[in-house]
């Protein structure tokens, strides 16, 4: 197994242990909110984001399991957004991670209240994890609300759904990509290095290279909607095109896309020479993104 | 003008502007989005909960401003649940306070993101505003939390939702009134009382008030479902029976529910005894609740 590999599994396995742990037991009532609740957090997701923020803990020199509850915090926000926009009034997507999407399953009502649950669930546990001294608690749930709020991931969502049919713009689409996927992406690296009380020079750093990935991830996104199967994607494909959504393949091309991609991956892995070699899961990640087919 | 109604009006002048300053402006882009989210906020609200909060505050020994964001973000938390509960696949309603609901005017992706935004923002502003303690606000913000996700409000409003058209136990009824109401009210008055940083004693008095507030506050509305004219109330009457909701009214008559909501308000005055005369705005507040006509 490859050195990425065997870094994502471990990260992967304490976050989904602690995720188990922070969610309601599913027969607790009402139970078929929790079991919604659970169905689209334990639904095969590649827990990028709070794997991100354990990577940023580490190098921004935090010890122990302070940043357990805002790594799940994270995964928990990252969930509720996609309950919501595969709503029927948003993107309308019926599947989603090759199984149907959370308001198929448990219909439309319990789906808005799943994810409401769950990110207000978000809030909670980053404010009660006792691992966590309560100044750093705090920070980490302002830079959660402040990239995923109307200003943030909200924000760019509404921007997305207003744009759908007009005539694309370079500008309209990087509106979108830094709200929907820059901001959050690069939460996930500050919140993990806020966990660990960073310094200015090291959040900074972390920040280029979380926007960097999250833009680099939201092209890479867009291509394999153009170029991947559904069997790979596990969600249906060619749907940005179909819905007239804006695309950077739709704008620039795909091999000027590729190329744009490529540059931010550089960026990201450039912002993280300060760390030295104990950088290496996060250069590789960004490599991963950059490389992904799903 | 009585002691309370100048009271509540100084109250809540402090809360209209703090919440102003909080909400990023109409024309802040997605326009639309901030549009949405100050329509439903700035919608003729009493702002019971926040006033609950700054006068919990107030008995509890708080001293200067630091209430003021953990109340606002009380009253976000508040109309973030009003919008999802008037949704189409929710309660569909079609006026909220004699205008026509969010998504009525905005459309549903846009009143679901601006509900998602406003809950978003609560704790975003309790997390950053340095008017209080970095320890108090992550207490403040569990609480808040605890009160409103899948064990509190969000649950509720899914017991609810599942209760539509069933045989209506007194039981069933309670687990709701807990939930969407009870735990939310009192997490207004605990919210004041953390900001304070209030001893067990109070806090617990504080919660012993507010629970027996919050059933009142339901039995009343439900009354008012049944007893209160549309013009009054600013929204369509008789439609928990119209979509066989269980109410208490229901299922135990208007006489006996009367009867229940003046208990409640008693147990909630009786609670306050330990603050002696400070409480009074408190204690008026409670008997206002059980005597409202809207």
């Amino acid at each position: 197994m490859s050195f990425l590999s065997e870094y994502l599994d471990a990260k992967r396995a304490v976050v989904e242990k602690a995720l188990d742990a922070f969610l309601p037991p599913a027969g607790e009532p009402p139970a078929r909110l929790h079991e919604a609740m659970r169905y689209s957090v334990f639904s095969g997701g590649k827990r990028l984001r709070p794997i991100l923020a354990l990577a940023a803990f580490e190098l921004a020199g935090g010890e122990g399991d302070g940043a357990i509850a805002p790594a799940c915090a994270l995964e928990l926000v990252h969930t509720y957004s996609l309950i919501h926009d595969d709503l029927p009034a948003m993107d309308d997507d019926d599947t989603r991670r090759g199984r149907p999407t959370n308001h198929r399953v448990f219909g439309e009502a319990t789906a808005i209240l799943a994810g409401d649950a769950l990110l207000t669930l978000a809030f909670g546990i980053a404010a009660a994890d006792e691992r966590l001294a309560p100044d750093r608690r705090a920070a980490v749930i302002r830079e959660l609300a402040e990239a995923n709020g109307s200003l943030g991931m909200a924000g760019g969502q509404e921007a997305d759904l207003e744009a759908e049919g007009a005539a694309p713009g370079l500008d309209a689409i990087e509106f979108i990509h830094v709200r929907k996927t820059a901001l959050p992406l690069a939460a996930a690296l500050r919140v993990g290095a806020l966990a660990a009380g960073a310094g200015r020079a090291d959040l900074d750093a972390l920040t280029v290279f979380g926007r960097s990935v999250g833009l680099a991830f939201q092209i890479v996104d867009d291509l394999l909607d153009v170029t991947g199967t559904a069997e790979e994607m596990g969600k249906a494909v060619g749907k940005d095109l179909a819905r007239g959504k804006m695309t950077y393949p739709g704008v620039v091309g795909v091999e000027e896309s590729r190329r744009r991609a490529g540059e931010l991956v550089d960026r990201a892995v450039g912002a993280l020479e300060r760390f030295g070699p104990r950088s290496r899961p996060l250069a590789e990640i960004a490599a991963y993104v950059a490389e992904r087919r799903s």
